[in-house]
């Protein structure tokens, strides 16, 4: 358990520019008939937050993804703000893991698949100003040291502004608040003994093992 | 904000065997094609937890409806426990009002209607065993003294019990959680100057009026 957290962590997904174009044609049927006109959401809750180097179970016969995204730390109570001025409500900057269950359903991702236990595990903070131009910086991971997802944040459809007056219209959002701001199309598969690590620029990195024995 | 509250709300939608029933033609078509066969979950996060006797703001622009449910709070650990051991894991029962934005999609609850600040109102809790056997109460809902909703509990399609079993094998309950077991297929509109008001038998009441002059 993340003692650090409190209030709610809110991801967003489909904000790979990159992929939601790959699976335009996907998106142009039934049952979604459009490419999604709204950020798409979903919440971590308490029960699966967790920490860098703390490992995550793999679930009994399921299969289990990752995605690493950039998380937003809010520092200020912020209500139905505007994009040019949204950074001011960011009070750090950490990487989020979210591991679970491969997707069945894009636009709606399902609760059972997202709510794991100790599925979210977020990284040391540092400071946004630490960062520099955060819009220029690339989340990188590794899964056993070979590279699987580099996502440069050029390639968000919505930016780390756009997606706080966006989600502050809809909530408010709390000192404290985690948004993952967005994650590379492609989730990895894992299977026990994975090493997981991600990096943010040089300035952040993540650790997590998926539990058990390599096989 | 409800400071009492830590940790999660999780609320189910569809538990209304009548309301299943009546919408069986409709959950057959496209995009459901079938009746749910899981329980269908929500979160009311953490901008949402509010009190007995505070009210409630109507959105800009918005149409806003109100279910009440029993909450369940959870008063030890739980993880994948049995129905027949589940009520040992309750450590009290109060009301929950959920104000929200009217449905959209059935299946998954989307976060812009569910996520109102101050939507999820939660009475003072009374012990289980106050309560007598929960599953032959009722809950009635008046909104300006006219009652608009009356859901015994015999009509949840799953049990507490069911209910407890199922979400805590897909993810860990902790102590002061709560679990919204279930709301009449009904929800009723709301406009400002509304005063909700609900009972839970003679034991639990909880009342919210929607802010601003009744027009």
């Amino acid at each position: 358990m993340n003692t650090q957290l409190q209030g709610k962590v809110v991801c967003v997904a489909l904000n790979d520019a990159e992929q939601l174009q790959s699976m335009r044609a996907t998106f142009e049927q039934a049952p979604y008939k459009a490419l999604p006109t709204q950020p798409v959401l979903y919440f971590k809750p308490h029960n699966t937050w967790n920490h860098d180097h703390l490992p995550i179970d793999i679930p009994n016969n399921e299969q289990l993804v990752v995605g690493a995204s950039v998380a937003l730390i809010i520092g200020a109570p912020c209500c139905r703000v505007k994009a040019d001025s949204a950074l001011d409500y960011v009070g750090s900057v950490a990487l989020c893991h979210d591991f679970s269950l491969p997707e069945t359903s894009y636009y709606r991702p399902d609760i059972k698949g997202k709510c794991l236990d100790n599925s979210a595990t977020i990284s040391q903070a540092v400071m946004l100003s630490d960062i520099g131009d955060l819009s220029q910086k690339a989340v990188t991971t590794y899964v056993n040291g070979e590279q699987v997802q580099h996502f440069p944040l050029t390639r968000l459809e919505r930016s780390a502004e756009q997606l706080i007056e966006l989600i502050s219209h809809i909530m408010t959002l709390d000192k404290g608040d985690v948004i993952a701001i967005g994650f590379a199309g492609e989730r990895s598969h894992l299977v026990a003994g994975d090493v997981v690590h991600s990096k943010l620029g040089e300035a952040v990195e993540l650790e997590n093992q998926v539990k058990g024995e390599a096989v």
